[in-house]
């Protein structure tokens, strides 16, 4: 399969890269590195990405950032930045994919944990990954015509991010970096599509 | 109980003011009638409308749309049109509603049955419905600190719009009027918070 990961050198990414890396022809796009440099908040760049790919059989994305703030220091400006990043960057990529992606192939976004399990000062990030996943909701059925399927992998606090986020993510039992990788595994490889694949420790 | 009902006038709107008119102070906002006009996607419009409501009770919101097209249609600004209305023009006004809210008081903001059950051409209203949601379950544990709950009311294919909206939702079997009213008395009158009041038939 010619796969294209989007922040395939960030926490997640580089150990979904590892795995698939020996078996797949892999793209990896990114901010600063990779094979390709986008910027995802940048309508333009994923036109010119796909330009550059041509035709893949699967596009997994696990970029994307949204601010982290209390309550009530949250601005209008904070939501369109978490607009911009995580919730219409995975959204732009997705739908500028579908023309690239050949029949049986899938997306495979990335929402989280914080669109069912809140934390403080989380608010921002529980609206734009309940977002991804109602995207993934609304598109799977329309997808299914062209013979593609979508899914988001929603993880907990991976391992990896633990040591630096924990403090924010008071009870939260961090889940294995090799867990993680399984749910983009399996929606790369089966069947499904419009699920939620929710990573639980 | 003062309460704000925003989009007092629109299909659900107008039944939750008839239910709610007779035993409490009543002040409804809308587009283009109402007490007070405005437009809920212009953020100087919300700061007036706070402005010239004073402290209240409740905060209802039942207004903000967005586009219904099919997947291969959609464009970056079919997305922003739905985050400027249903989505960030909710958000904003339950953010700029916390200061002028006394406490015991709440915020309903409404989403709907796409986001989990989805309709071709629902795409951008799954994902917009889903954000709100999210808004909501991010923002409830910050929001009881303040004494003020946040719930949202997610209707399905409500009756008095089950006429001129069927063909987009075939299979879905109308709710009752009566029975959404139901639910933003539930969200207004019950202690719940962070909740997604889904009212089906």
């Amino acid at each position: 399969m010619k796969i294209l990961l989007v922040g395939g050198n960030g926490t997640i990414g580089k150990k979904i890269a590892e795995r698939l890396r020996k078996d797949h022809d892999l793209t990896i796009a990114g901010r600063s590195s990779g094979d390709i440099k986008i910027d995802m908040s940048n309508e333009s760049d994923i036109d010119r990405l796909f330009e550059k790919t041509g035709m893949i059989d699967a596009l997994i994305v696990t970029a994307g950032s949204a601010p982290v703030k209390p309550l009530e220091e949250l601005s209008y400006q904070d939501f369109k930045d978490g607009f911009n990043s995580k919730m219409m960057g995975q959204i732009l990529l997705a739908l500028k994919a579908v023309p690239f992606i050949r029949t049986g192939g899938s997306i495979t976004l990335t929402s989280g944990i914080l669109s069912h399990d809140p934390i403080p000062s989380g608010t921002v990030l529980s609206t734009i990954n309940n977002a991804v996943n109602g995207f993934v909701i609304g598109s799977y059925g329309e997808l299914l015509n062209k013979g593609i399927r979508i899914n988001a992998v929603s993880p907990a606090l991976v391992e990896d991010s633990a040591e630096q986020l924990s403090d924010y993510f008071p009870g939260h039992t961090p889940v294995s970096m090799n867990k993680v990788v399984d749910g983009y595994v399996k929606s790369l490889k089966t069947r499904i599509s419009g699920k939620i694949i929710d990573i639980l420790s």
